[in-house]
Parts: structure tokens; C-alpha cells; sequence
């Protein structure tokens, strides 16, 4: 069957925890809800058995329905699919982050989470649901108003997180719960300063540490450290300026669109694959775990497939070489905000 | 007396603790100790009241000489002096904290330190004193072997320096002791991140944050964080490259001096001023303090004159063009270290 060969090809990369995450997931950043459902029943379908969701992307009762779908006619059970969430920036407060982290595990309709990070390395203030169900980084629907920050360290969140945290491979019950129900903790967008500063206090490790990561945004030193701390790194925003363009972010009209980058479309040529391909294929090289997002099965099927070819190493180093410390998803910049996270 | 004249210009700038910071200082980082008493003493002469120190520029003992000449010769009283030192890396845990805050103040032989900083956002294995009195990022002196990080959170090491601040204009008693010797606190090297989570936690407010800072690397988004947060923003190296030739970094050797670059030199030329001093007001007039150091003393009363002229807008703005993100004080890439701060 061509789904489950596609799909047994994808490494599994250990995690602290002492999981595995597939090193190609399905990501559901700006996939409108009324879509979501159909999208990732297309991706499993597909071969895809890691999606990556938040609670931000307003859209996870959708992708548990699509799950559901696909379950329901055999073609997954639970135990085959590694499902991300992350905790938006106003719930980290100890009773806020536990309220949210089963708020968001029922969203999706499944009795656990795989992956749970916290999503940003910023604490704004509460906003009650009945208030607003998805607060974004503003008060107010002209983002004039920045939503204030609330003093929560990250020491706070990362132990209430702690204590959700199921008796897993490598997670004896000690430090976790019989009633947990998160598999793997993580965060995202975390520089190394507060990585070093976590993993001094942590008592569950972190397992992932999801950032933007492209040829214009490589990273190298943080990566390191991610690797030296036993961190799994997970690549957002790989095609780099693109998944900007239509949030009009001024700094991806500005560049050339990596599809279109030298180095990107000759390994392309030379492989005869896709220059999406050979930007997926760049990052897992690297060892990155990688989470596009498509609602084309077409597309879907040719963004899996990125692991079964290789660049030479002079094709690494010629799209490595294009880094220039170009960052798009940052708050403080290009969202008009007051928080300066990077 | 010219003496007086010179240090009346210079500006302070209002700390979080109450407390006023001078906002020219003469920095000791690569003073040799033979060299620093003298160096003070003559810096004091032309007119500096503030110093920089630290535990790990191995030169306290001698500074605290030169500042008892100075005081025993009527140049100055020690409450005319703002005095700031750091605790070095392999002593952020509780015991280790306490006993190197008296260590270094009884080195400068006061009873007081002005500002006391966290030198660098990473905790590394504590050496005992009969060891190493001055240990570097190494257990050897061939620089192969870096100590391990050891586990401390930043906040354990801020609670202990916090117990240390004595009452003050903006910190009354409840969060300070009588028997405290510190009057502010601050941290050097820390990103926006930490900075965020560090003003989450803390009790007594950083007064300051001290960076590298030059045109090659301008750190708007730092900034503009640290002035959201209330914090001062000291800049060190503010002649980028030209403090790192010495120390045969290769990302020194490969630029521009600064003291050369166009925009520097033409601004020196309409001013009649040195590229030294363009350099230093850039940094004054964006409102940072600074702290150059020389041992030759007409180009200590140079440096300390940088708050007597203005450049316009457009030489700012043309200075502030050559950010480039370079970083030259990385111990993670040009130290050959594993640590990964930046």
C-alpha cells in the first residue's frame, strides 16, 4: 500500500522523554477551521502521523474531527499519530496552564497529548474564555492595543506542565502523575539564554524546541545548543519569506522568495524534486524535524516525501550559506507590538 | 578646575533602584593588574566617577588601591564614586554568591558596591578558590577543556543577590536587609528573553544591562526592551572590533575597523572631534552609558568628553546603518567553548 510505504520511510527521531517523533509532521498554522477537518483526514490519508497544532491556530476541534474520520475508516488507530499542542501566551499562570492544557487536550477529542510546548517565552495577561476564546498577541481586533504582559516566569508554567506529565519511557512516576496526560513537554520560539535557564530547573526535560528556522534564519549557534542540551529541534516557516506574504510582512516582499534561491533551485534540478522538496530536505538533513503545511493532496504527498533523497554536502553548504539572521514571525517587529522577544 | 568642569557634564541617568549611574565610565576589562591602580587613580584625576569592574577582569585589589589614592589625596570622597563589579560564572549558587559578593567588595576595600551585575546568563561548576582563584571559561590553561554548567537558575542566584541590597531611595526595607552592601542590581550579557523572565520573578528590579554594543551590532529589539522594562543599557566594546584584535578573534580581523568606517570618520571631520569620541556619543546620545578604557591619559580625558557635542539625526541614523549582528564577545563561537549563549 503506497500510503504505508511513504510513511514507514519518514525517521523517528528519540526524544527525552524517551519517545519517538516522525521527523515530518503536518503543520496547521493559518489552515481556516472550516478546512482543517478535511486537511489532515487528506494528510493521514496522505501518510502524514505527526500533526503539529496549537491552541492559537484556532482550529483544533477541526483537526481532532479529521482524525476521527480517519480512524473511523481504519486507516489510523490513536497509537500511530504523534499530535502537537502549545500553550498560548495569556494561560501560563498555574491555573490558567492547567485549565488550557485540558481545554486544548478536549479540543482535539483524544485522551492525550503527545507533545505539549509552550508557545511563546512570553506571559501576557488572562483573558477568560467568555471573553475572548482566542486572545491573539492584542486587545483589540485593530492590533492597536498590545495585551499587557502578567509577571508568570517560565519556571511556573514548565512546573505546572510538570505535573500533567503521564509516567512515560523515560519519565518515571516521580516526577509525573498516574492522571497525566501529556506525553512530551516543549517549548517554541526560546532563545538559548532560556533554554540553558530551563534545563537547570527542569525536572521533565524538554523534548522539543519548535523555532523558525530556514536558509535566511539557519541558526547555527542555537541549534547547538539545542543539541547539546538533548533538545529535538523542529523547523517552522522552512520555505522561509513565503508563509509571510500573505500576513503582508514587509520583510518577506522584500527578499527573494527562497523557492526561487540559486543554491535551492539547482540541487532541485539536479535531484529532479521540487525546490519545496530540497528546502525540506536541507532541514531534515540537519537533523530538524519539519511540520509544512498544505491543503493540496498533491502538495501534501510531495512535502512527505523529503527524506528519501540527498544533498551533497557542497549543496548544504551553498543554501546554509544564504543565512543572513533574517527573522519574519517576530512580535516586536513586524506585528507592531511592544514585545521585544528577539 | 578643569577636572570638576569636565565630570559636571557628564549626565546621570536615573537607575530603578533611585540610585544615579554617571554616564561615562572608565572600564577595567583588560587592565593589567600592575597597570590598574595607577590607571584609576589617573582616571579619577580626569575627571571619571564611575569604574567598571569585575571579579573576572582579575584587577579589583589594585583598583580599590588607586581609588584610596585618590580618596587619601582629596581628589575625591567615596560617595562621589559610582562603583560597579560582576560575579562571575562559577559562582551563581546560593553559598558561592554570598561569599563572592563579600569577596569582591572587601577586594575593593569599600564598604559598599555601587552595582553589583550577573556577569554572564550561564552557571558553570564551582571551583573552590584554593583551586583557581581566577578561573576563566576553562578547567585548563590551554583553553581545550570548558567547565560544565552547573544547574543554577538565574533565579536562585538573583534571590541571593536580593538579600544583599541594602534600603535604598526605591527599595524599602521589606525586600532588603540593613546589613546589605549592594545598592543595585543588574546582569551583563542576557538577551530580551531573560530579561522578560528575570522582571518576572524579581523582587528588587535590574537597574542595568550591560552589552556588547557598536554599529556592527545596534541591537534595536534589545533596546527597546530594556527600556520598556525600565532597565539601563550599559554598552561595552563600543569600539566593536578594536577591543578583540588583541585577543586574535577572526571576526575582528575580517571587518572594517570602526574607527575607520565612513560615516565615524566623516562625522569626526565636521565635529573636529576623534572617531573615539563619535563612536562613544553615538552610544551616549542613544542614551546608553558607557564605558571605554584606556590606560594613556589624554585619551582618557578624549573618551570621558563625549557628551559635549551632538551629531544630527542623519549622522545617528548613517552610524546606525553598519549594524551588521556582529558579535564579537561570543564565547560559544570565538572562544572555541560549547557554550551557546547568543
Amino acid at each position: 500500500m503506497r500510503t504505508r510505504s511513504i510513511t514507514s520511510k519518514i525517521p523517528q527521531l528519540r526524544l527525552a522523554s524517551g519517545y519517538n517523533i516522525p521527523q515530518v509532521g503536518f503543520g496547521l498554522w493559518k489552515i481556516p477551521p472550516e478546512q482543517t477537518a478535511n486537511a489532515v483526514y487528506h494528510a493521514i490519508k496522505a501518510g502524514y502521523r505527526h500533526i503539529d497544532g496549537a491552541y492559537g491556530y484556532k482550529n483544533s476541534v477541526e483537526a481532532g474531527e479529521g482524525i476521527r474520520r480517519a480512524i473511523r475508516e481504519g486507516l489510523v488507530s490513536r497509537a500511530d499519530l504523534f499530535i502537537t499542542s502549545k500553550l498560548w501566551n495569556n494561560y501560563h499562570a498555574r491555573r490558567h496552564a492547567i485549565e488550557m492544557a485540558h481545554v486544548e487536550t478536549d479540543a482535539w477529542g483524544l485522551d492525550y497529548l503527545d507533545l505539549f510546548l509552550i508557545h511563546f517565552p512570553i506571559a501576557q495577561q488572562y483573558i477568560p474564555l467568555s471573553e475572548s476564546r482566542f486572545p491573539s498577541w492584542y486587545l483589540d481586533a485593530s492590533r492597536t492595543r498590545v495585551t499587557p504582559r502578567a509577571p508568570v516566569p517560565i519556571s511556573e508554567t514548565w512546573q505546572v506542565l510538570e505535573s500533567l506529565v503521564a509516567p512515560g519511557p523515560e519519565q518515571p512516576s516521580p516526577t509525573t502523575t498516574s492522571s497525566g496526560f501529556l506525553r512530551s513537554l516543549g517549548v517554541s520560539n526560546f532563545n538559548a539564554q532560556l533554554l540553558y535557564d530551563l534545563t537547570s530547573h527542569a525536572r521533565v526535560p524538554p523534548s522539543v524546541l519548535q523555532v523558525e528556522h530556514h536558509p535566511y534564519l539557519a541558526q547555527p549557534s542555537l541549534l547547538r545548543a539545542a543539541r547539546d542540551l538533548g533538545i529535538q529541534v523542529t523547523a517552522y516557516s522552512t520555505f522561509g519569506p513565503q508563509s509571510f506574504l500573505e500576513l503582508d510582512n514587509p520583510r518577506a516582499r522584500d527578499v527573494v522568495p527562497l523557492l526561487q534561491a540559486e543554491p535551492v533551485v539547482r540541487a532541485a534540478a539536479r535531484l529532479r524534486r521540487t525546490p519545496a522538496q530540497v528546502l525540506l530536505r536541507w532541514c531534515t538533513q540537519r537533523g530538524l524535524v519539519v511540520i509544512p503545511k498544505s491543503v493540496h493532496p498533491d502538495r501534501m504527498a510531495e512535502n512527505l516525501d523529503c527524506c528519501s533523497f540527498d544533498l551533497t554536502v557542497e549543496e548544504m553548504d551553498a543554501i546554509s550559506s544564504l543565512d543572513r539572521g533574517l527573522r519574519f514571525n517576530d512580535p516586536g517587529m513586524t506585528h507592531g507590538s511592544p514585545l521585544h522577544i528577539f
